[in-house]
């Protein structure tokens, strides 16, 4: 009975309101001369760069800004752009980086690990799509979280679009792994409020991808499970009031663990279908999982054993010892919640074109998230799917 | 509302049935020259040491073994002795070990991780007692765990008892996070019955500490319930039948989950009253965890919130909604789960001479473990609960 599972997370992860003072602490030991910053304009509207910069200047480290992320689905130009950045700064400035902090939610994250493993690697990201095809470690990567959220801050998985082919590419590997990860939900209260229902329900999908997962082992069960019970409690509170610190904590608490969860267990066909609507269509992630959630849920549920049902189905706050019942009342419970943090819930409402779903449901066969899906289908089932989300 | 939570665990955990056979893969893209295995006698004759060395050497990496680690409770003595061997092969054989690793329980990860921050660090482990006191990276370490258990091979604690002064010290750093652990079940059906009971009952002791701790927060509430789920169900199993690879698998994860929760969270009396006895007596640490965890947790009980005792008693297999209910029976399912893997119930039969009960109570006040304990008492009070444990 051979079973093994590999459990990946940065060694650090500063976490909880507060969190970020401990970061001088954390590169104190370091002896650092230079730092390349990856961010976007808005975190620098915001003041959370300057917050970063004032550590840096306290410790006598020099950095430089990249802030060209110029929305969110990123995309290999940024990527691009990020790397002659560096390539400036090092070749012509004589800028010797030896470490990247990325501020910002999963998009800025994306692309840094993406600049960070490129760096040293050589090449284009393009040549590191699918798993494991990194070799050299990437230039180490502090992230600085601003999203609950796709926990990039503590994943090694990098989702970088490929515009020519309307791809989005999952880059997976081991040294992807961020260094150190801060979660700090003074950063967060600043989330407008779609992307607050975006990133949340992100969290809950990746919760139940993971607890269906076939990859799932029991860490990323009790992780999986309990952000699932926290997002149904809180998301709808941090989606109504912003500045309700205590939701936020919980939800980047969330966050944090169905990331852990999944990034050792894996996803499923929800977002290897969310992935492609990101390629083609550049709707906000979160969106589309949540149109797809359902209908994959019932497509997978022939699949799943009774008492994980059960469990679900509990976590969502619902005690019942029948399975049919259970499936109805977690997808009832899904469309529930998405409705009530003002979610559209249909694929068309998020630019889904009926005649792209064969090409789509024909790049969902490629994309390594179907690997951990409960239930294998074919390309009929995934148009199937595409079609009933519609 | 500040609050704020450091979660640190290897980056790379190799977790279940024949997760060894991962481990050349991690090696491979190091170009490592020189390993110290630091051991013990008894891991060579269960062939558990031949095991990696067939890894080294299909890997052309050279290795020497360090197998001077005489006990359990291991001394200050044990780690000079393994510093005098990793010298002498620096010195006279010009071996640069660039990793160490350890193979077997949390004695020997303790050594090895004193033994790998002291040959960098410098000076005598006893310099390093207490909170982050380590200032530079030790030499990277992998854990091959074989027992479940301290959990050492995840955590970035050391034990080594100071003979001198009959106290076992409490060396906490970041810097002592080993590199990868490795947690095989296959390496774990040889623990006889007794290490079996001692290993799981400390499991359950850190996820209760753990779950009670002042430093608790939702990532490890999570891990320490469903960590004291899994030992409520399947310690027994794997005491009366060793070679139950499914109940060693399940404890296997018990013990990395309740790990990682107190490796974050924190313990509390049971662990630093636990310490002092194993200071002065070198009996069997969970023996010692299993006497006072009724005593302690009675203590306790007054500074626990009643929503959080109740979720424990659920965990150990009992629902109720009366908070002084759920005491007694979570007080009367440790006994029972003691008794039921043939702990002795009582610190006499461990040794305790009550003569010596002020002195180690004097000591308890010491240890860092009595920081994070839901309720602060008096020497007074840790005094009354050797007695009534006694
Ligand atoms: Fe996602
Ligand atoms: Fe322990």
């Amino acid at each position: 009975m051979e079973n093994t599972h590999n459990f990946f997370i940065p060694k650090t992860n500063l976490i909880g309101v507060g969190a970020i003072k401990d970061l001088p602490n954390q590169l104190l030991s370091w002896k650092l001369s230079k730092v390349l910053i990856v961010t976007d304009k808005n975190m620098i509207k915001l003041g959370y760069v300057e917050n970063i910069e004032k550590i840096l200047k306290s410790l006598f480290i020099s950095y430089d800004i990249f802030d060209g992320i110029l929305h969110p689905n990123p995309t290999v130009s940024f990527v691009e752009d990020g790397l002659r950045y560096f390539k400036q700064g090092w070749n012509v400035f004589k800028r010797d980086y030896k470490l990247i902090i990325s501020i910002g939610g999963g998009t800025n994250h994306d692309c840094a690990k993406a600049i960070a493993a490129v760096a040293v690697n050589g090449g284009s990201i393009i040549d590191y799509e699918g798993y494991n095809k990194i070799t050299k470690p990437m230039i180490p990567l502090i992230t600085i979280n601003t999203t609950a959220g796709s926990a990039a801050e503590v994943t090694h998985t990098a989702i970088v679009t490929d515009n020519t082919r309307k791809v989005k590419m999952v880059i997976t590997s081991a040294l992807l792994t961020p260094f150190i990860s801060v979660n700090d939900p003074i950063f967060m209260t600043t989330m407008p409020k779609e992307v607050t229902s975006s990133s949340g329900i992100d969290v809950v999908s990746h919760a139940i991808e993971a607890f269906v997962s076939t990859e799932a082992f029991p860490i990323t069960d009790a992780l999986a499970l309990d952000a699932l019970r926290l997002s149904f409690e809180y998301l709808p509170r941090a989606y109504e009031n912003g500045n309700d610190l205590e939701a936020r904590e919980k939800m980047m608490y969330a966050n944090i663990m169905a990331g852990l969860a999944f990034n050792s267990a894996g996803l499923g066909y929800v977002h290897a279908m969310a992935h492609q609507l990101g390629g083609f269509y550049n709707g906000a992630h979160g969106f589309n999982n949540a149109a797809l959630l359902p209908h994959v849920f019932r497509f997978n549920s022939t699949a799943i054993p009774e008492h994980r049902i059960l469990k679900l189905c509990e976590a969502m706050g619902t005690v019942t010892h029948h399975k049919e019942q259970a499936i109805n009342i977690i997808i009832e419970s899904i469309k529930n919640l998405s409705s009530v943090i003002g979610i559209p819930g249909k694929l068309s409402m998020m630019g889904l074109e009926e005649g792209d779903i064969e090409e789509l449901a024909n790049n969902v066969m490629q994309d390594i998230c179907t690997l951990t899906n409960p239930r294998q289908g074919s390309v009929e089932d995934i148009i199937d799917i595409y079609q009933a989300a519609l």
